[in-house]
């Protein structure tokens, strides 16, 4: 049976509330907390984008792969948009949020390990001695992290997340870090995905630590968050299954680890990526230089004011090699401090 | 704006257009080539299914969960529904299909590899001669896999699939091993997709196996399969990106695999479970044990006329722990002799 035999079963008052309840020509589900997607079909689909050379190279791109009958169309299945987070849908100055989360997890475990304030880099994060942790390298993080994100199970940790993400608050902007997600990109996530595309998180941050909010914040569902992770292990535990989270890193989502996150946890080659920094460099790559229209956009941090500016010379999101191939490759480049509009919902 | 205030911008035409477009009250997309999901809006949603306990099993678990004011109501989001394929949804006997696919590789790649003839476990597998790669174990089967699955590109991979399961044949049926799907199981996808699931399939076989077809055949995505996998690695290619496979395992979906994988590729617990062996016990236990109105189904092959009849004593699906489990925690089993009317959509 064709789907047009099933419509003359249906009253028109069912019809409207079908329609109430899914976003049109979308690849999936309306989010409740996801009000982005309603914005994407009104007239101005980007009301936080001035108008210009970027949001036009947006609004061109997503037209050409839509339009049926157009060289560059689409199917909606191959709507496959890929997004870092940190930098790219939210702040990650003066430093990424899920280190800020690391330390306040150092400071509230040392209670049950005074040792720590005497070691490495567990006495640097205690104090904020944050030149000494920086010395202490990638070793020195990833000793932080596995001390602090493992020994429980995935649902407790999810708890602790949500917990710290409900409370902690950033100390420039005094309000909790999920308010940090930008507007524009928030309203281009559901432009993306009025027009059928399906979002994806693609970052170097914690699979773990972005699932339990994506989906309230950016209208993306866990399963479409591709992150770094750390090793699980399925055990009974009083006559219950359980998944513990072990001291011992899986996977890392970043730079080349990027396209091989997209492959295995995707599947599919994207037709549009959105980055920021060095580290979307080989994800940009990977989605654009594949044939057929595509497209790859990077945020440049340029509004000191409102937000920070930052390339080629910080700790955090250093955009150098990325944004000499942005030239190269014809990716659209986001002027932060011309191109939007309003940067923060609370702005 | 709320979605409804969209309504009046339409015309009826369009609307009827977009409804076409939509399936109804479902997670995803219509995927042309599923046809599942229309027969299941129909009044006889699952009619390869004989009516008895197994079918009103389902049917009455799909009513409590998707029912609004329902004490075990699940939110749409939440309707997440997981999938082993091999002995679940494609026939695994004499053997697994991808073991097929092994030795046929096997065999194309002979004159490449003269030194094969003289060494175990490719011998046997030239030879055909299972008793002998039976005794080389997993770490033989590893070695085959390992041989014929790498060193080649994801995407010259996905063409050898693609070409194999067009031109292969079950020497049996005679027929491609795709149409060895088993019809009641599309059906059943179809029907919770209908009622707002998101199916997913989660195998122990190779997730680059899989994905280049699932969506034709059980209208699965390759983003919503989940199984086996070898590591690949990003490189440019004469100045082009390329995902090259490794000979390196990177994760085996099967026993405790499965509710690892689930975590880590999708992010949440599955509220309905279908499996048919050992394999899928922790997958099942995963699901179901976790309070709230919860599914787990095991298929169990009993009809040697029309499919195979095993269970305890097989070396391809064994069924043991899994069935003395689905006992004691009320999993529905299927007696697929009795249970399903129609076992391939070609009989």
């Amino acid at each position: 049976m064709s789907p047009k035999a099933l419509i003359p079963r249906l009253s028109r008052r069912k019809m409207l509330a079908v329609l109430a309840a899914l976003p049109l020509v979308s690849g999936c589900l309306l989010r409740p907390d996801a009000a982005s997607a309603q914005a994407a079909i009104s007239a101005n689909p980007l009301p936080s984008w001035n108008d210009g050379a970027t949001k036009q190279a947006i609004l061109d791109f997503v037209a050409a792969v839509t339009r049926e009958g157009s060289p560059d169309f689409v199917p909606l299945a191959e709507r496959i948009a890929t997004f870092d987070n940190d930098g790219t849908l939210w702040v990650e100055h003066p430093m990424y949020t899920q280190l800020v989360f690391v330390l306040d997890r150092v400071k509230a475990l040392a209670t049950q390990h005074p040792e720590w304030k005497d070691i490495q880099p567990f006495k640097a994060a205690l104090e904020g001695d944050m030149k000494t942790l920086a010395a202490s390298g990638e070793q020195g993080l990833l000793a932080l992290i596995l001390a602090t994100h493992t020994g429980m199970t995935v649902n407790e940790f999810q708890t602790i997340v949500l917990d710290w993400i409900a409370t902690a608050r950033d100390p420039r902007f005094k309000r909790p870090y999920t308010e940090l997600a930008y507007l524009p990109m928030i309203e281009l996530l559901g432009f993306l995905r009025a027009n059928g595309f399906k979002t994806f998180i693609v970052s170097g941050g914690g699979i773990e630590f972005m699932r339990p909010w994506t989906e309230r914040v950016y209208g993306v569902p866990p399963e479409q968050v591709v992150g770094s992770s750390i090793k699980t292990k399925f055990q009974m535990r009083d006559g219950r299954p359980e998944l513990f989270r072990l001291a011992e890193l899986n996977f890392i989502d970043d730079n080349v680890g990027k396209p091989v996150g997209i492959n295995e946890y995707i599947g599919r080659r994207p037709i549009a990526a959105f980055g920021n920094s060095d580290g979307d460099l080989e994800m940009l790559q990977w989605t654009t230089m594949a044939g057929g229209r595509r497209f790859g956009l990077i945020v440049h941090h340029t509004d000191a004011e409102r937000e920070y500016a930052y390339d080629r010379d910080t700790s955090f999101g250093r955009l150098d090699k990325a944004l000499d191939a942005a030239a190269l490759n014809k990716w659209t480049v986001v002027d932060m401090k011309n191109d939007w509009k309003r940067i923060f919902a609370f702005q």
